[in-house]
C-alpha cells in the first residue's frame, strides 16, 4: 500500500478539478492557473455516412467532434492522436475561451513546450461515438440519444452495440479528412488505451510509438464482470423503460449510482479516506443512526458529485460504453497474443500503483507478451495514493518519460 | 500481486461449497466429505423482550436462532463464541443431519480434535439480528421482515437502525441465559470481527482471547461508500417501494445485483479470472456483440449465482446490515484509538493478503494501535487467490496458529 505523499488539500483541489473537468462545467470558485502561454482550442465536428460498425451494422450517420493542438506541418507526418477516458471527450487540452475556468484534462503535459509539445507536434482527438457526455454542448458524438433519421425519435436500445474498434475506425476516417495516413504517435489513459493499443495492433503501418496509461489490453473476466456493475443500476431505474425514455424524465438515479461507483473506483482508500477526514466523516454519525432513510456525510458527498455530473451525461450511453469496454481485446484477434503480434511500434505502458480498477496487472500482461515477441516495449509505473485517477490528475509526474519517449530520446 | 497457487478444480468446489453454503440449500451434485467424526448440530431459538437497542429504540420481541458445537463443562469457562460474516448465520460448523450435503462455514476448524476443538470447548454462534438469509428454514432472525406486533404487519422501514453493539448485546443476553459470564475467545470472520473487536472493547472483563479474521476494526469514509453500493441497486428497484412490499413481489433484481457486487468484491481477479477461463469466456462473445439485451458468460454466471440465492433472503434486512456494519467502530468511544484502549484480550488478526473488500491496512491499523498501547498482539497473513473468501473458504492455512493462540501455546 503506498502512503499518501501529496498534500491533501492540493489533492482535494486536483480532485475537484478533475471532477469539474469530467463534467465540463465551469467552476467559478476554483481559480484558474496562470495565463501566460494559453493554448486555446475550440471544437470541431466530423460527420461521414453509412459508417459500418465492426458488429456488421450500419449507422446511417456519424457526427463526431475533435479538437486540436498545435499545427499540422506540411509533411502531415507530426501528428499525435490523444485517445480519452470513459467518462471523458476529446478536450485533452487548452481552454475554450481565455475565461474558461479549467482546462482539458491533460492539459499538463500537452502545449508549447510541454511533455507533449504543440510546438512541434499537431495533437488531435476526437470525442468517441456513445460518448457519456451526449448533452454537454462542447461534445458532439453519435449513439442511442440520436434522432434516428428513419423514425425522427432517438435510436435507444435499437442503436447497434459499437465497440473500441469501431471508435479508432471514427478517428481513422477524421484523420484522412485531414490528409492524414500516419501518426507520429497515439496516447490514451484507461479506455483511450485500449483505443491506442488497437490502433498499434490493427494499423501498425500507421503507428510507430504508442503509449497506453492506467491501461487493459482486454476486458478479462473480473473487469467485464465490474463493469457490469456501473450498467445494473441504470437497468433497475424504473425511468428506464428499457431504454426508451425522455430527456425530460431521464434515468438519473441509475446513472447517479453508476458514477458514485465509477468515482470509488477510479480512487484508492488512502486518498478517499483522506477526503473523508477532510469532510469530517466519522462511523459514529447521529443522522445515519437515527434514521435508515438518511446516509452517512462521505455517501451524500459521494451522491453530491455525480448529481452534478449526471445531467450532461445519458445513461443509454454509459451501458454502449460499458458494452464497448466488454468486448474489447487489443487486435480482435481470437487472443490478446495474437492481436499484439501485430504490433509494430515501441510501446510504453503506465499503470498506476494504487489502481484498483485497473490493476496494474492489466499492464504487466500485455508489457509481457510484447517482451516475448521480441518488440521494443518499456513499463514504468504511477506513484501516488489517488488510484487509477493518478493517470489522469496527476499525469505530469511522467512528463519527461513521455517527452523522451515520443521525441526518441535515450532514457 | 500473489499468483493463484490453489488447484483450479479445488477452487471452483471450494467456491460452489461456500456458495451452497451461504444459502444454506443442499447441493446434490457436490459430493459430501467424510463421514468419520461427522459433527451434529440444530438451531435454538433464544427469546427476549423490551430490546434496548444502542441508538436507543425499543424492539418488543427478539429471536434468534443458535447453534452450538462440544459441551458447556461444570464451570462453564470452557466458552469460545463465534460471530458470523455479513451473508452468515450461526451455522459455523457441523451438519444437521446425517445427508446433509454441505457442513458450516467454518467447520475445516471446529469439531472434535480440530483447530477449534470442541472436544475442549463449548463452541457457540448466534445468529444476527437483521440476518440477510430471513427465510431460511434455518435461520431466526428479527428485523423488518418481522412482523410487528403492534400493527400485525412486517416492521419494514420502521423497524429501528440495529449497529453491531447490539448483535453482541445479544448475545450477551444468549451465552448469559445459559449461565455463562465469561468467555475462552471470541473468533470471527469479517463482519464477524466487527462483533469479536467489540466484544473485547466493551466486555473486556468476558474476553482474554480474541481473533479477528478478514477484520476491520472500524468502518473508513472507503468502507463506507463502497458498503453502500450494495444498497443502493435495492433502493432502485421498482418492487422495494420504500420497503414497503409482500414476499410475493418482493425487490428481488436489486437484490441480486447487491450479491452480485457482493460476491464480486469478496474475490480477487486472480481467482475469477480462473474461474472464467473455466467458463470459456472470452471478450469476444458474439452474443454481447450482437444484443445488447444480453450480457457475456461470465456476467451470466455471477447473476445466476446470486439468484440461487437471493430467494432466502431480503432486501431491507440487507439495508440494515450495511447500515450495521457502516455504523461501526471497535468500543463505540468517539475514535479507533479510544475503543481499543479498553481491550484487555490478547488478540490475534488475520487479513488476507489479496483481500479487495477489507484490505490488509484495515487490519494492520487497530494492531499497530494495541501494540502502540503496549497489548498482546499479533498478526498473521492468509495467503491464496480467493481474496476476502480467503478467511471463510481457506481458513484451515491458519488452524495450527489458531489451535495455539487459543490453547496459550508458544507459537
Amino acid at each position: 500500500m503506498t502512503k499518501p505523499t501529496l498534500n491533501l488539500h492540493l489533492v482535494l483541489v486536483w480532485l475537484m478539478a478533475v471532477l469539474a473537468s469530467l463534467s465540463q462545467t465551469a467552476c467559478a470558485a476554483t481559480p484558474s492557473s496562470s495565463k501566460k502561454a494559453t493554448l486555446m482550442t475550440e471544437k470541431q465536428v466530423f460527420t461521414t455516412t453509412n459508417f459500418k460498425t465492426y458488429g456488421g451494422k450500419t449507422i446511417p450517420e456519424v457526427n463526431v467532434g475533435w479538437e486540436s493542438y498545435g499545427e499540422l506541418n506540411a509533411a502531415k507526418d507530426n501528428v499525435i492522436l490523444i485517445t480519452h477516458y470513459f467518462s471523458g471527450n476529446s478536450h485533452a487540452a487548452g481552454r475554450y475561451s481565455a475565461d474558461d475556468a479549467e482546462p482539458g484534462y491533460w492539459d499538463a503535459i500537452i502545449g508549447p513546450g510541454k511533455a507533449i509539445d504543440t510546438n512541434k507536434y499537431f495533437v488531435i482527438s476526437v470525442d468517441s461515438l456513445v460518448n457519456l457526455s451526449a448533452y454537454d454542448p462542447n461534445v458532439v458524438t453519435t449513439g442511442p440519444a440520436s434522432i434516428n433519421p428513419e423514425t425522427g425519435k432517438p435510436y435507444g436500445l435499437t442503436f447497434p452495440v459499437v465497440t473500441i474498434r469501431d471508435f479508432v475506425n471514427v478517428q481513422k476516417l477524421v484523420l484522412e479528412s485531414l490528409g492524414i495516413s500516419k501518426l507520429h504517435a497515439v496516447v490514451g489513459p484507461s479506455m483511450g488505451s485500449m483505443q491506442a493499443q488497437d490502433w498499434a495492433a490493427t494499423y501498425p503501418e500507421w503507428v510507430p510509438r504508442m503509449v497506453a496509461v492506467i491501461p487493459a489490453a482486454q476486458a478479462d473476466a473480473w473487469t467485464a464482470a465490474a463493469l457490469e456493475q456501473w450498467a445494473i443500476p441504470i437497468r433497475l431505474d424504473k425511468n428506464w423503460n428499457k431504454g426508451d425514455y425522455t430527456r425530460e424524465a431521464p434515468p438519473k438515479d441509475g446513472l447517479v449510482a453508476a458514477l458514485m461507483s465509477i468515482t470509488l473506483q477510479a480512487l484508492h482508500p488512502d486518498f478517499f479516506n483522506q477526503t473523508g477526514q477532510a469532510l469530517g466523516y466519522t462511523p459514529q454519525e447521529q443522522t445515519p443512526l437515527n434514521d435508515i432513510h438518511t446516509t452517512h456525510s462521505i455517501v451524500n458527498w459521494l451522491r453530491g458529485r455525480a448529481e452534478e455530473r449526471a445531467d450532461l451525461m445519458d445513461a443509454n450511453h454509459l451501458l454502449y460504453l460499458v458494452r464497448a469496454n466488454q468486448l474489447f481485446v487489443t487486435g480482435y484477434a481470437g487472443s490478446l497474443e495474437a492481436g499484439l503480434k501485430n504490433v509494430k511500434a515501441k510501446t510504453l505502458y503506465l499503470p498506476a500503483k494504487t489502481d484498483l480498477l485497473l490493476m496494474p496487472y492489466m499492464a504487466e500482461k500485455p508489457y509481457s507478451i510484447l517482451k516475448s515477441q521480441g518488440k521494443n516495449t518499456q513499463i514504468d509505473y504511477l506513484e501516488g495514493a489517488l488510484g487509477h485517477l493518478e493517470g489522469v490528475a496527476d499525469i505530469s509526474q511522467k512528463a519527461d518519460l513521455l517527452r523522451a519517449f515520443l521525441n526518441d530520446e535515450p532514457q
